[in-house]
């Protein structure tokens, strides 16, 4: 078989679905495969559904595990990606969690592991909005915010696998707890909270017709309606948002020197040009020097497919398959 | 000569004097010298007494240039170190001068070019408090404030060179010009500026005995006394601008997972463990996740000999010497 025509399983495991697919080294995806995480029903039977995920996927692709190569996977959580273990994955409930080797024993395939965000921004720097740049940051804005680093054209995980937590970087140290972090500030719960609030202390929005008057249930897709449709109060509250996510990303530009910022997740999906431009204009306010306004804001270009997508091309190229 | 004989030129190249110092591969200075910089000359003639500083340190140590194996320089300002090109020295009116070609030329010696900031941090990591910490950030806080990053045992330089600028990472995107940055809220001058207000203001504090009532007349020397005789005022704008930056390199170390941030620069040298300790306090509360306030905070080892040092290091290590 030709190099190019190897194929790997990459798998998205995550607190609530484990993602499964097939995908070669250009990073296309063959066939994809999805199941409920289940971690109440305890670590032993999560594996299992990862394994029987993996399977499903296989089968939708008429291939069995001679036809692969390696296998990825991102987790919620703290990784050492060198000895393939889970350090910590509260969601889970795991600590120190060897699933590399549970893994390889399982499947009889090479396993590499590392944190969920981490292998979402290398899918985006090896096949996606990132492609090329040697040095970059992605931010993912969804509930939470998570980010990873690409430097020197490596996955960047610092000492402690920890790396890339701009979400739990304090950018307002003065103000009251619940409201200093990157993630405090700008992530879709944070975003929902302050329109909520808002709209409850009497300020007019026409998010409160899209929601059908019950405000727990806001919605992305209501927040980029009521965006299109120019309504002041979410306009105001998403743009402050973002303006928080171009001061978090102009730090860490100034520091790293960086070309490249790749913005993605479900918030930025739905919103995504008034993303980067609100983004944009308190990056350049912010960022130094001035030069480093040639830096690149993109919207991420894999979707929901970054994760198991970038976990597939990681184990590629960490077993240089 | 075996290779732990060989000797090494490091220059500090200033705005205001040129450091020159020999140097050997366990970072001892055998003999130094310093010169004026006379910015106001013009490049050919700082040049002429960037070598002649060399030659003063050579004849200081009874050397010739064929003693010395390299010569290592850190700049004020951006560097493309592959070049030896000093893309912009403000102080110096430089733009993309081939400094590495011209001095090599000159002094007929392989010649290494960076930034002055970042030669300094690498002269930590290699020789001073940073030892054997193959991912730390070195932060200089003196009449500004400047950093340095060394990644996977590497100087770390982005994209554009211009890595480790985290006096110009905006902490307080709300507050007033002037008010934003590390280096606005914790310099030596941002704390002389608030010292001399408040006084101003009929704040008492002994400082104004300590200047003799010349508020102008601020010295980091002053600042010290003030702090260790518990003086309210000066500790508390001390304590703030720690604060500043703990919350800084916490944003950093959330972001790289690093083990070590070493403070160094003539406001840490003049306050030492305090400077540490207010640092630590406001670094704890903010890094994140909770193992990271495992990251050691130590004191810079190397004082005003880390550029020098450095810049002669890095030499070695780049030319494999």
């Amino acid at each position: 078989m030709a190099k190019e025509d190897k194929l790997f399983i990459g798998v998205d495991l995550g607190g609530t679905n484990i993602q499964a697919g097939i995908v070669n080294l250009r990073g296309k995806v063959l066939a994809k495969a999805k199941k409920k995480t289940k971690a109440d029903n305890g670590t032993e039977k999560v594996v299992d559904r990862i394994c029987d995920t993996c399977l499903d996927a296989m089968e939708e692709a008429g291939l069995s595990i001679k036809d692969i190569s390696a296998l990825g996977i991102g987790a919620p959580g703290a990784t050492d990606s060198e000895k393939g273990v889970v350090i910590e994955a509260v969601n889970l409930r795991w600590n120190n969690y060897p699933l590399a080797k549970t893994l390889k024993n399982k499947l009889n395939l090479p396993v590499v592991v590392d944190n969920d965000v981490n292998v979402g921004a290398w899918g985006e720097y090896q096949v996606g909005a990132g492609k090329k740049q040697d040095n970059m940051m992605a931010v993912f804005i969804g509930t939470g915010i998570g980010g990873g680093l690409i430097l020197n054209g490596n996955l960047y995980q610092g000492t402690y696998g920890t790396a890339g937590e701009i979400g739990h970087v304090v950018l307002r140290s003065d103000a009251p707890l619940g409201r200093r972090t990157l993630e405090n500030l700008a992530s879709r719960s944070a975003i929902v909270n302050l329109i909520t609030n808002l709209v409850k202390a009497n300020h007019p929005s026409i998010i409160t017709d899209l929601c059908n008057g019950d405000l727990s249930n806001i919605r992305s897709k209501m927040i980029k309606q009521a965006v299109e449709e120019k309504d002041d109060l979410v306009c105001r509250v998403v743009q402050e948002a973002c303006h928080y996510v171009g001061v978090a990303a102009a730090g860490m530009v100034t520091m790293l020197s960086l070309p490249c910022v790749v913005l993605g997740g479900g918030l930025t999906e739905a919103l995504g040009p008034k993303v980067i431009e609100w983004t944009r204009k308190s990056f350049d306010d912010t960022v130094f020097p001035s030069k480093l306004k040639n830096c690149k804001i993109v919207e991420a270009q894999l979707g929901d497919d970054a994760g198991l997508v970038g976990a597939a091309l990681l184990a590629a190229d960490r077993l240089k398959a």
